[in-house]
């Protein structure tokens, strides 16, 4: 007899023991198999582990300070002692991702009975981590090119160095270079967090599977949202608000959206995006472009187009 | 003489100590009790205890953890350990949310010589706790099907398990479904706190008062504002940055809106509305209606309704 | 030979050492002098120390104690404790803010050669936070009349203690009027430190430049922006999404933005903007007007005007 | 029937769910009201709440800044800010210590059905914190001597700043000179843990029931005990590994030693006694004696005494 | 050519570089494979993980919750959340301590190509663990026995609670029983550090080794010593500084201690021992025996023995 | 008039302001500028800043990373990534070092109108950390040797891991070793708050002036004493409890002990000295000497003496 049916027995008569057993009655209730909508998520508690939130978070922090040293983690750093700063933070890395990794592959593993992080795991996520790390110096060059934009681009920007420690864009760029990596390497769970955490930061929501190019600038950043197969080239800029969706997709036999199909904007090179605007579909925004603000956009467009709303009516109430 | 003013003297002639009596300076000007916008907003300091922002995030936490087992908190839970862990976790929150709702009576308590904490306030809140850990395993019913509504309405949702530990939605509409228990039990301040917590994770806005059926996904989130008197039935799919607000509200003799009455949307079964969408006053949103993107609406509409916005303009730039 | 070119020779032969070498690799193309996109961003780490987010973070959190007494920080204040617990934060507020503002100075200082934290630089630094302390009734005075207007215009507000609490809007607004203070004074970093980290908490972006007056409400919140030179009146309201923005600027001979010209609106006393509104550019929102929903407008309007979007299509779907 | 014997009989059974059940089976046997040896200690587990040891180390730092201020705490103290400081920090010990002394009295409480932290015990707490706090500036005087008397009579002791900082006797000092004024008001628990934790840091164990006059010093210190019903005057000096204890003490019917005799040394004024020695009963040592190290003593001694160990043989080995 | 000969050769010329090259040329010299005194501990680091100090330290912690419920860790328990606790709190210390056993196995392990906390190790720490878990009620017993004996024999212990709350004794007789466990399974490391970690808080020295009945009591404790290889029978009283050691141990042909070997005292039932006495080899103690403090003894004595130190001179002064 | 006062005539008249002034009043006397036994400690606060314990304790563990690199801090170190950690931690210390003796130097200085940490401070305290980091590979040397000592003469050592673990004599000669370089050095408070920090861990008190050769083992370690101007030579091992002192010391004409003058014991090689022997002054123990357990010794022995107490008598009880 399992442990949770007893304790369901046991909350049937809490009463009898003089005591409220509340706490009892709701683990019962909580632990029920039960059926409809208050069935469990999973079948079976067996050890799985999985990620840590906290701790991939953490780890993104390792590497913006890998990614941008002497901006965040220690700032005194000096041509002597940066590179054992560096070592130090990529060690810490490699060893703390891999387990992230290997716990990504053993939440999602369908083997009940495989032995908790089995060593197969363990070395498919080191492999992984070794592929990334091998391609931060190329990630953090693409960085550059954004911090650049984002100085070049906005008059408000005081200095490079204000992009860097202020600006949501670069912070959300930052999480997504990384994550983006992982995503092609087919890592689980991971990337997705990280871009989550970019969103719950900045508003800004990029999709790991999203393919952008250098020189990206995303100005206030809130509510901007680029969708899964989104390619957007060099030099584009796009203001708060702008979403890169989908519009509609293919419906499976049983009613649902089939997975993995191409189905948000491709916007080529030196395009502008002024805020709010919608563009959904996999059309394609021509290079050299500029998009108004609060348009509603399905359909491709040849390059230097300019695409803006109809005026607002003057002086006039709805209600 | 109360000590205030008696700084306030102080502060009245700091350089005759020899020191620059900067700090005492300014401690007198901000206790004054001085007139027009310095005006303090408490007429008196009288030991009211105030709930902790950060101790409610912590009970949330808590209850993230026994509604998603195994998902937050502790991983490699087993069906042996996991009633262990949700009896303490419940445990520890009957105790902590208790005391957070005594608080928040005794910080709104209109009696200036109440003792601290008194015995009654205690009581009310252990009695509103034990209500709502009594619905626990129901709000985890309800969370159940919007998992499944996000994994089944997303094609880039890779798993279950990537709604739950990711997906904003999920985050905002757990503790929208607790704050809303807490509204209804007429608890103050604290269920207003829980949701302007996921608010600031999640850029969802959602008020306590805000009655959500089941199966409901909110897709990106950012921007997405639902009013205190919302209805919403099942399986709701909104985008994000819209607004389900209220256009306008009687004024009372003062000129101040008067509040309580209901001035939000009613949300139909089965409805879409796309991203930016703005549906204002207490209207009604027929069942299976689709209401696209960036749309300002203000009047009801009947089932299975098609609403889109005007086509912009190409080609042509304003400035 | 500089360390950095002898780790580079290193990572040319790792697997000589038997071990894989992987991270002195990394570290070496890390620290690679190299071109193009790959280019350092700081010519020479030389002990330049930066700002702290975290810390800055920190004294936002005490400068919110002092702020609204009783509501952050320690809850159980007497008219008798009252004082000293200001005091004490002041006096940390004066000590951590002016190691922090030392340190924006020391960032930015093009001197090479100058020892870390020069006496100039903190005597700097001290002047510039015993002006700020002073201000702090001033800005109080502001922040009181901004929880009335909240409590006041939101039929949802249960008490005044509930916007000071819970309120985004409120929140944004306290760290705007102090990185205001120090955008008056030339601070470096350190003021959008503060208001981005608003931004991120609220989803409101607003620029420390923006000049904003007393009564000031935004609602809901999540992506409002307000540029750097904005000039709001008394008694404004505006709603969630509202962009108060530059529509476009002129480029120096480089084609880069010339900085530091006025380029965002004005909005005078008395000004409702409803959610999701565009204003753009250097013009005039005239006192008492009504702006609707989803309005994009760059030209000024006079006093009283009521500007709304065109009505949507209903029945039809564009795609 | 109760949840432990519920979970006992769960235990009898393990094998039969499929798991190991072995923390269910612990945790029966651990519950189980079984008898002799392994009788429980307490009858019945009702919401009794125990201080906490943590809690009273932290009030037992903060008096130290209050005692030493500039030495403990925040030490970049002026004569401006220090009374901020001091208001501060004794309004935190106040309501911690009145925290902890009412848990203290909860805890001995015989009434299994008192509500939890009743206001009774709670105003006692609060009567005997006044009362403390009121003798903390007559504290403080006492430590100031022994702090000279430290400084002037270790040829070692390089200032009285260090002596402050460093010296164990010190630390263990101002722990038994407020846990004494404590015993003296009658409190359970406290005082002793708050001695116990100076032995666990010091080596010196006071009980907080000895009463010591001013300017009094130990030397290096590990080992030292003084028992409960000591009496110590001025100006005595004692090196480590020194016992001042009981001898032997009256056993009631029972043959259980009888609580609350004088049964430890009077030390008078002016004595000096090294390291080792051993001091037993309610004997005087006289005023003005020395006593050599490693002395065994049981009988009173007259003004002025010398009293020194036996000679050690030389060139001859036991074995 | 190694990584740490290269940064040797860096150290060589680190004026050239322009910068002060001083932490390059220490870390060279630390990494240097030197002879002599220089000789490195370990002769290669590849990935051997070691224990964590603080680790271990948090285990027992937990264990002291466990074995001492309501007194440490959580205070409110009541009968029915008693076993919620119990079971979450064992589930931690089964998972950490089994991680620190494997880690323990790890760090000694011979083989230099072993993968990382193989799973042969990880299945060995958990069988380990597991035999610990069972046996906690019988440690519990005894140290119940333990507290009572601390309550009779001390007359200033107040109640039982004071005993288990601050007594040293109990205390380090907590960590004894549960290293003394992990000794008999042969765990390497962890048992040493629990007991050095006891010692460190107490001064009470008990190897793990050490073989101890029911009853015990250490009065104060402070600087008490029992060797590996004692005995000790029901009903014994120490007090602080006594010494149960080794007289002398055979040496093995290179002239090093031949190790295993016992050498320490039995020390048979109801026996006191007072203060500073040094009871030295594999001598016996008779039941019933008293041995006055600071006794040097180094023969078996038969029952109901006493031993004193001879007399002290007085009005004697050596010098 | 200063702060202090006005406050102290607040605390005159509490009852007037219908609040209890408990906190003013306690406030006012701790600051008032008494007389007799009340006097303040120092004259006038004026931002002098003091070392801070705790920091000094971090700095510590980390040079324990540094000198046992594997056994402390992270423990999956490879031959790689060793160089990377210590170049990080050696330039933490570095930095924290150097800011902890500046502050010693500020605390200590007695001019009142000194900047805050002044750049000659701060210079100075560079110099002195630069001298000590080039002693560290010197250091670990010794303290190899001390590892091994302890290994070969401790029966119950069962790896030199455990040695370095575990063992409190490594532990306190690890700082001895780091407060002994820095005592030569002349820093003020440092190297005090390290080997007293030593001594409340370990119940070993070394003096930093001591100065002690190679393969020091000290077996069990509390309550050893080793005074200021000790000198210990190579191979010598002693045991708990044994003082190394001063038996008495010059007075100048105040009658206080003249500072610096030669008073402790010189410990030639090979002596192996037995639990609680007390030595005391300015002598001499010659090489391979052997001091039997709790003998108290004042004069000089030559080579290869032994001593032994007097046998203690039996069957005889002094009361």
């Amino acid at each position: 007899m399992s442990y949770s049916k007893n304790l369901s027995k046991t909350s049937g008569a809490p009463t009898a023991t003089g005591e409220d057993g509340l706490i009892s009655m709701v683990v019962a209730d909580l632990c029920a198999a039960a059926t409809g909508k208050m069935a469990r998520l999973r079948q079976k508690f067996s050890r799985h582990i999985a990620p840590s939130r906290d701790r991939v978070i953490e780890i993104m922090e390792k590497l913006r300070m890998i990614l941008f040293p002497g901006y965040f983690g220690p700032s005194d750093l000096t041509d002597e002692t940066l590179p054992f700063y560096l070592g130090t933070t990529l060690d810490q890395v490699r060893s703390m991702l891999e387990d992230q990794i290997a716990r990504g592959f053993c939440f999602e593993c369908p083997n009940d009975h495989c032995c908790v992080l089995s060593d197969e795991c363990v070395q498919r996520a080191r492999g992984i981590v070794e592929k990334l790390l091998v391609r931060l110096p190329h990630i953090r060059g693409y960085l550059i090119t954004d911090v650049q934009a984002a100085f070049e681009s906005d008059p408000a920007a005081k200095s490079a160095d204000e992009a860097i420690f202020c600006y949501p864009g670069i912070h959300a760029l930052t999480n997504h270079r990384v994550a983006h990596e992982l995503y092609l390497l087919k890592v689980p769970l991971i990337p997705r967090i990280i871009s989550e955490h970019a969103h719950s930061i900045t508003g800004i929501d990029i999709h790991p599977g999203a393919d952008i190019e250098d020189h990206f600038f995303m100005d206030h950043g809130t509510g901007i949202v680029i969708g899964e197969t989104c390619q957007i080239g060099s030099n584009v800029i796009i203001y708060q608000g702008v979403t890169l969706g989908a519009k509609s997709f293919p419906l499976d036999e049983d009613g649902k959206p089939v997975k993995g199909i191409d189905r948000h904007p491709i916007v080529e090179d030196n395009v502008i995006i002024y805020s709010g605007a919608t563009i959904l579909g996999r059309i394609t925004i021509g290079a050299g472009s500029v998009i108004g603000g609060n348009v509603w956009l399905t359909k491709s467009i040849p390059p230097n187009s300019k695409i803006t709303q109809k005026q607002a009516s003057r002086g006039v109430r709805e209600d």
